[in-house]
């Protein structure tokens, strides 16, 4: 019983997703051009030629990572979210963006895929990213929606108005997950407490040392 | 008096900014490595010997592109600042974010080459963004930290959470230059508009309806 017939019973469905790990991290960290599918092949511990069989082609490899990162990040979310169904709904935009920290802190490779490599590369990637990047913006705008409905403001912002907050919201996150991830001394949970301090008591009220009263942004209240 | 001679006799400076003029368009719309140096060569009105004489390689002419749309930019914010010298901290800060996205709005093409295309092509421009965007991180702290000065806050944001600050309003402001840019029906005035009140009401103001309190965030203000 040697080594290679125990690898060759591995599942394929195991195998792949062996192939995608030592990819994404290769993708992440050399960029798409730089990296080398020996390298994937070797960090994966297969050889080249099964990456080519299971995989087809690098750029097929490469649009594999793009949509197995970006579902995992939209999946993080939404269960950051959901875990907070039932409470109000500006209590589940900050679990989601918790959520969000969480998953690029733990996942930074993936997250350098999808919002650094694949974005400039051309097509296919590029539309896989904005795909992605569209769903969370209509799941933040819609999460904005209904906490001004539930705080019953007047006047209540427009339908433009929160298209717009959402797309400063998700902005100021990619920014601090980047930054979360290129500074170790930052954590995804002070990366996360800045952008719900900033997004909630504003500027504003953070520079008058007016507390911020965002669900959950007060340090250690969970 | 051939239009031969007429163009001969224009300065190197005026025909090198001519053909950045076409390059940064190119590069922007294209990306740089679907860009075609003979399309540049056509569009500056200029034969493609001359380009490489002048600028000396894509890579060279890329470069150039980058340092020349990476100091207009910081210039024009910089002037932005500087108009409201001796007014409040958070008015320089504001009148520098209208200048940023005024600037972005006029030069959609040298927004695209530093926001989209030369941030992942690699080194070493890569690095040529990576050092613009830090000055400019840079000069929003140091504005934030002097707003936050001024309004004597208890407790006042310390260096780490200024810091923070800076890279989620940056962030915010890059999201949404790309939508102003993407999406014809939203002006550099609505994006900045929109980064105001988010920013400085914050959004637990902006959904119960409280009105955002930065200066000239008032539409119609100025």
């Amino acid at each position: 019983m040697g080594e290679k017939r125990t690898r060759k019973r591995m599942p394929r469905a195991v195998r792949e997703q062996q192939m995608l790990d030592a990819a994404v991290r290769i993708f992440g960290q050399r960029g798409y051009r730089a990296a080398s599918m020996d390298e994937i092949a070797e960090l994966a511990g297969v050889s080249k030629p099964l990456v080519y069989l299971y995989l087809n082609s690098k750029e097929d490899l490469f649009s594999a990572c793009i949509r197995r990162e970006a579902a995992a990040l939209v999946a993080a979310v939404r269960d950051g979210v959901g875990a907070a169904e039932g409470t109000s709904a500006d209590r589940q935009l900050w679990d989601g963006l918790r959520a969000f920290f969480t998953h690029t802190a733990e996942r930074p490779d993936g997250w350098a895929v999808l919002h650094s490599q694949a974005r400039t590369q051309g097509e296919p990637f590029a539309a896989l990213v904005t795909a992605m990047r569209e769903e969370m913006l209509a799941y933040v705008t819609s999460l904005i929606a209904a906490a001004a409905s539930e705080a019953h403001g007047d006047p209540a912002p427009s339908q433009r108005q929160v298209a717009g907050l959402a797309q400063a919201l998700v902005g100021a996150a990619e920014s601090l997950a980047d930054w979360a991830n290129r500074d170790d001394s930052v954590s995804a949970k002070e990366a996360a407490t800045t952008l719900m301090n900033f997004a909630w008591a504003g500027l504003g009220g953070l520079v008058e040392g007016r507390a911020p009263t965002a669900p959950g942004a007060t340090p250690g209240n969970r």
